[in-house]
């Protein structure tokens, strides 16, 4: 093992606007082994969100940004490969703060703060349980049944429709009884949504050309048709003009679960505030912020419930799987914010075949090819 | 009474920002008999509220605008002076929906839609009636007390706080157990909301000059100083950059009550929305609207809870009475926009003498003098 080498992606510069190769120093690193207490674990594949850009800047927030110079914070999955801690062993498939590094050496103090989960291939594939079983899956869940509070018959919205959170929310909205409506970028999205997720309706952001009115138009015309009574819930994850434009269109009591605002990650200067909040008071409605980390004791109870409708048949994922390593990373992340990808984005870091999940219904299995196969794509320059 | 005639004031033209003397048409009527059902109202008072610029715009909101060439809505206090109905008779004090007019003559479809409420003088002076136990003490009661949700030793901070919701919200706060931190504007007002409501601080808005950062960086400055770990409760009834400076500083899962806009409600077209609306998220924080007529149900409870502290003396009230009848109706209005009310802002339209209420607290005897003495003025022009 001393022989091996880790290779690193450390976070160079705080960017300004979208994030680019400048931003970025990659690094090797020779393999040690683990002290006292502590895990090797070879990654497998991570999980790219836009909550890193959020990271990448200096400033208070939820979570300490990451320093200059620090390996870029990430949720991965890995294969432990040397264990002096008592709970894991070698061989073990485990879902943690990996970072983007072809190997995490894990202390004991960081297991302590945050003990990574062992998971099961049998309940969904790797890039399943960094989606519908991981963070993505887990803020959905969260965020729809503890903020939302759906009730059966009411119309829900959710933005970035076909993402990661996005095809989680309206699947689980439409297994609790609700209308659902999409909102995502381009006819392939929407189909994608309607007609393998069983949405009701998507609106297709990116139909009305910026001088019919944009996205704002589009979603306004779109919302009068599919939600002539208004929207009830409101699952955002785009901020912006989307969501002024829902906000003219919300129902009494309403809730806006504001889960993301990926519009305005990239942002150069002071963003936008929703001009139409007094919407809120007019239609007695509530906004609310979601962080999925106040959850993590019940992650266990989601999981179980998810992994239950994967394997009926009742839920589908879609996973965007990046090869090309780590040394992908700077070209793979922005991917999300112009809406190239298509489904939740992974980045293979190891190639690895994942094992057959059983019950996979047929349906499921077109959907999530195995990775390194048809799903997998050398990065577009 | 067929020799009596009833002066209006009806809603002559939609206004563009601050409504003006040409928005308004002065008419006058002979007086009727009520129709079997209805009643006669003498109207003594009204209340001049914020919500009325909201009511004189087009389009859709939670109420139905006043239309062109009505009589402009108002809700206030009245004398029965002539009844068919057989829940009211002559002499009975009553607060309902009287319009800004000298007489109200309701019809019997009228009261059923909204019955007025028999008031008793003995909980409260005429002008209280249209405070702290009217719509601006009920906006405050159920505001805090079912949006805001408010705990003992939690930091609620207020804006207008001199104003009728906010002296309200504010008081009602520190009887729950709350630290409260009022925002008014001027020495005058934060003095008086600190020494006589009894407030922990005041936070003068008007203290920094716009050239050093204007009220968004006096907010700031008095929020860091008076609420230096956060806040928990934020009662907004001014939006614009007071509300986007506080949501900078709100603590994790505080609660934002939308209750009015008031910076905003004269703004010519499109209004700046909260630009720090994402600090929602990070502080998985809520902001909700609310709008008083929800509570209907309730407001016996509520009157009977604050009339209690006004009469035990822990509750003052202060308003800010115009004299000079309907007449003075459009030059009073602007006055809750430049803030030079100090305190709820009522029109007196017939001259009374209010009895004595008992028991009243001196403190409370010296803050609301009499109707049409001390309190009341011609209006400067």
């Amino acid at each position: 093992m001393s022989a091996r080498v880790n290779h690193q992606v450390r976070l160079a510069a705080r960017p300004v606007g979208l994030p680019g190769p400048g931003d970025w120093r990659h690094t090797e690193e020779p393999l040690g082994e683990p002290a006292e207490g502590g895990l090797l674990v070879e990654v497998l594949a991570i999980s790219l969100d836009p909550a890193m850009r959020g990271w990448m800047n200096e400033g208070r927030s939820y979570i300490a940004p990451v320093a200059l110079g620090e390996v870029m914070r990430a949720g991965g999955i890995g294969r432990v490969i040397a264990s002096r801690h008592a709970g894991y062993a070698v061989g073990d498939l485990v879902s943690g703060s990996t970072g983007v590094q072809e190997y995490w050496s894990a202390s004991a103090d960081e297991l302590r703060r945050a003990a990574p989960v062992k998971i099961d291939l049998r309940l969904g594939s790797v890039s399943q349980w960094l989606n519908v079983l991981g963070m993505p899956g887990m803020t959905a869940y969260f965020g729809l049944m503890e903020v939302a509070r759906p009730q059966a018959g009411q119309t829900l919205v959710v933005s970035a429709a076909a993402g990661a959170v996005g095809q989680t929310v309206g699947q689980l909205a439409r297994i609790k009884g609700l209308r659902v409506v999409g909102i995502a970028g381009g006819p392939g999205k929407c189909e994608w949504v309607v007609d393998a997720l069983g949405f009701d309706a998507c609106i297709d952001y990116k139909a009305a050309a910026p001088a019919a009115g944009g996205p704002a138009e589009a979603v306004r015309e779109g919302l009068k048709q599919h939600c002539p009574d208004g929207v009830d819930i409101y699952f955002d994850n785009v901020g912006g003009e989307i969501l002024d434009t829902v906000l003219t269109r919300i129902r009494r009591h309403a809730r806006i679960v504001i889960c993301g605002a990926i519009s305005q990650y990239n942002a150069i200067g002071t963003v936008p505030g929703p001009r139409n909040y007094l919407s809120l008071l007019v239609n007695r409605a509530r906004m609310e912020g979601m962080l999925v980390f106040d959850y993590a004791a019940r992650y266990a109870q989601a999981v179980a419930e998810l992994a239950g409708y994967l394997g009926d048949g009742r839920m589908k994922s879609r996973e965007h799987v990046v090869a090309g390593g780590v040394a992908a990373f700077p070209e793979a992340l922005p991917k999300l914010f112009s809406g190239a990808n298509f489904g939740k984005l992974v980045l293979e870091v190891a190639p690895h075949r994942e094992p057959v999940n059983e019950p996979l219904t047929p349906a499921r299995r077109a959907l999530t090819p195995p990775l390194g196969v048809a799903n997998a794509r050398p990065i577009a320059r």
